[in-house]
């Protein structure tokens, strides 16, 4: 921590700063410019409430110098974190593409969109069974036999699973049917769910919420991987700004910004950025062409008829142009898409 | 909804909307102007997706023409709400005041602040033993013995208890010490939690999430009283703008504002919303000249101790000047505060 | 400046950075710790890009010491601005209050509202004569003759005038007419016309842009002030936020802690914050409550023939109720309004 | 304009708004449902104040069905608008590069820059002459001299050159030198110098302000069409959100927006976007796969010596590099650069 002291402090002032300092914990070193004096206050406490200091007289600002995360930072951990979900790796190499339906409606439905995902070479199926609806009188998800369907045709078509948790309660239920966990947006910081998560046996792939920082968000991946479980992925899922013209707004400077910052993996969906499928596919080649680890989509074999989300679900053709585009943006970085 | 139609749509295109629409079970009626045409489609669906309509050839633009909720609306309800928790009403004339720690950090500890607030004329005592921290190494709460001290202490004081429940899990054990629960920022759209608490026998304050519109807000209040709790009061505490010398942003506006489209009460935080105990008092003011009917704030008997959130409690002499002026306030504008 | 240094930093690396900071002209203080360590750089640059810094390997973050401003800074000057204005004194105890229409429209018109101006007690007439609209389409003003009539309005009713300057070459045919100089949100960072403010006889109001910090606020008073004119006070009207159920949000935390950051005087104007009448009065009397310099707001005798902004502007009748209010709250913090 | 009535509205209040509309000049469609009766306002009235309305008792809502820009508008002009500046067509399939430093520095300088951005293949020199800083105790520009040295510069490798107009009175000055206007974000809204714009005789370059949503861009950049100026194009150069690990976010998905909107040629600056240079090549990149018709970066042949913005500035070698990897990544998406 640093703090910077009023130019026109007492003797008096200072000596209660460093007491107060001291007394919290910190080893003091003094800094005397000719305008300012700054203290430097050196101590292993990365949480510590600098507005303890900062109402102290004298002092004119505080900050914080190091980032409140540890487990989440690239200087704990050099290498990429890399998962393996059997045969599948996310955070290598490969982009890996998720595709399916927002949610699982029934089990011809979710068959019809599996087999298309699977002949388009994407890895990992995607669709909710408990959806975070904002209003209670919205469709909220099949549940327990939405879960079942889902696994049913992941597994025929040879894909992997990934499927949304809201509460504690669903964990030990979900993970029986999921591959990867999934948490919204809007539970980004609801920390006893992330606290569970982190003893939980599958990888967790959180969004980051509508008005999160990058830090905000690592500091919640923190809260899992300080439990034990270290297999956590990033997805950028759009952040609310002023526009209305699209759903939300895409934030793509996130992924080279956690890539510095963070070795966790970071999966883009435009789907829930833009909210409008005409806009999903320059949005998607765009995410692998600033370096996303992963890109989620929403496709369905009828959108127009989807219980959810329909008008921001791709058509089958659309999605098979979007994985010719992003395979071919994806070898000019030198990587690739399966 | 009202349907935009494109300037050049073609005889075909018009045809395959108003086809759509009625595929929806709205009846339509057409408005044609010199230069643009209108679709208006009435029918009794709250949550349709407007995207639907949105998407089809020919449409500009579709606006939604009714409120998403409905129980926490005004035009549902046109009088008042008012909580009635023993011999204190939360919704009335009277401006109700809530004060405590952030944290209840010993029995000794909320006895002392417990006195300070029922000396003040304070009705409520506010304290947390389950505390939604940001970072994971950060204090947790004292969990069940810090409820159970929290309703010692208020019993004795003859004060009620307002405190926050994280997740379901503990709204049975917080239901036997609390009188009003309390859901924090971080969990307004926990939606999970709020169905449960729909269920549960003790009024609800719910906080307005950082980045959460007023509509957003009264969406969250709905999921609570369509599970049948009608006694929810909501809570300013700030918003996330993008200043940095205050915490968050205290939107005093919110007040007339959910004034006039709904029936609930509106209490104000401004010790959340500021962060820093020198803004508290001038905040709390305006909140009251603003018209909330309730107002909530941190004091500890010796904020420098305090375990959390220490630098945005009140010292017990400003708590009680605060209280002085705002009972003036109140009567400036024809309420009154005990 | 402090330099906060990556936790593996080679020896080589931290020469490297202290030779920069030495070649930039900053005086080098090093402290180390026993997980980090971190470099002061103390010298008098309040403008150095510490991206320059930043950049360098080795380096974790950055961080600037010292406020950017300095003539707006309550470190610079201790006591309050008061600016005077003939036998008004604004920045003192009395607050001021500056009332009218949205724009001059004719002589009878502003003549009809200077006298309900200077009956309720308001010592300063504000009107448009220029007018920024959105729309290129929108009434933009009646130009010179508007001054003149705004001019005499004022005079015939013993009031002062404030109004808009939106270029530099309107600044010498404003000066003949008007008291105070207005500079409207959407030209906070206008520097140019900031600069030729700065070397103007009369004080000007800076308006706060929409999505401006109370720090970029302060830096654009900082070009009026650093080219000679002192008399500078600043205006709160409302940031954009999501919200869409008020026109901005009213950020009356910027009060007081503009207060403890600067010396100059704070204005709020709720009618433009809120946009819609029925919202002014409340939230007028929660900026005086707030401890607000001054209050604007825009009254009109018949506004629902106003040209521009008639449905913010409040009726004759609810201006004299304001005035009532305020003056009340104002007594209540040791404060008076004529 | 559509107005939604209040479910319980008197026989009486309707007449009254009917009345208003009429006399506002709307022809008036009013559909009756079962729930809910709504009002269609047809009528040529782009900027109506639709708070008239909204004003009025038994009003629920009011929605403006027509967008307020018209000359700016895809529905005025079906064809994307190509900008021809000699040999150069902006807007055209292929994806133009305008480089160069933030800041035209001396002869030898911009004369260096000049030449690698020739070698480059990009067409245009970008340079300040004239600085908006957010600090009056930065570098202000050299002004005219540096106009020269930039146009010298261009001149000898065949560049065209692109520098920004700060007020009005520099116009004709600058006219002289450059083959395009670039008017800068903080000045987005200075509707004084947009209008002069429009009468000018080279095309404009019009960067988003900060917190500008596309609309009031539209809208901005309707003032200089307005004006008779039909040679605008836009500049994406990223937006303020709650992010502080970037300088500001870049909103990529505004670029298929406008396109949808409008038919003005939408170019994406980076550089400004993100503030630091590793992370400008991989939004570069993302720019031109999301659909930008041209990128701006800023590259220096010695950005540690920049006089401003250094640390956002590519090296010579990045900047080839960054040549090569969009240049396939157009030819994915079927358009090219030279």
């Amino acid at each position: 921590m640093v703090v910077v002291l009023e130019k026109n402090i007492t003797e008096k002032q200072l000596e209660n700063i460093i007491k107060h300092l001291e007394d919290f914990g910190f080893a003091v070193h003094k800094s005397t410019g000719v305008e300012q004096t700054i203290l430097g206050a050196i101590g292993v406490q990365p949480n510590f409430d600098t507005r303890k200091v900062q109402i102290l007289e004298g002092v004119a600002e505080v900050y914080r110098i190091t980032e409140p995360f540890k487990l989440a930072s690239r200087s704990f951990k050099k290498e990429n974190t890399e998962i393996i979900v059997d045969d599948t790796k996310i955070g290598g190499n490969e982009i890996i593409v998720m595709a399916g339906p927002c949610s699982v409606e029934s089990e011809e439905q979710i068959m019809a969109i599996a087999e298309i995902v699977a002949a388009s070479g994407a890895k990992i199926l995607r669709g909710g069974a408990f959806k975070p609806r904002t209003s209670p009188y919205s469709f909220q998800g099949l549940g327990e036999s939405g879960l079942k369907m889902l696994r049913k045709a992941a597994d025929k078509f040879k894909l992997k699973v990934i499927t949304e948790v809201m509460e504690i309660g669903q964990i030990k239920l979900i993970e029986e049917y999921t591959d990867v966990f999934q948490v919204g947006a809007r539970n980004m910081q609801n920390f006893s769910l992330l606290k569970e998560l982190g003893k939980a046996n599958k990888p967790v792939m959180l969004k980051r919420g509508l008005a999160a920082t990058i830090e905000d968000w690592l500091m919640s991946a923190e809260y899992i991987l300080s439990n034990g479980n270290v297999n956590v992925m990033l997805c950028e899922r759009g952040i609310r700004t002023f526009e209305t013209y699209t759903r939300n707004t895409f934030d793509l400077s996130a992924i080279p910004v956690v890539h510095k910052r963070s070795h966790l993996p970071v999966i883009a969906d435009p789907s829930h950025a833009l909210g409008m499928r005409d806009k999903v596919i320059p949005m998607a080649r765009a995410a692998v062409a600033a370096g996303a680890d992963g890109i989620m989509v929403e496709v369905h074999h009828d959108p127009e008829k989807a219980l959810s989300d329909g008008p921001q679900a791709l058509f089958p053709g659309q999605f098979f142009d979007m994985m010719k585009q992003i395979r071919l943006i994806a070898e000019v970085i030198g990587r690739k898409i399966n």
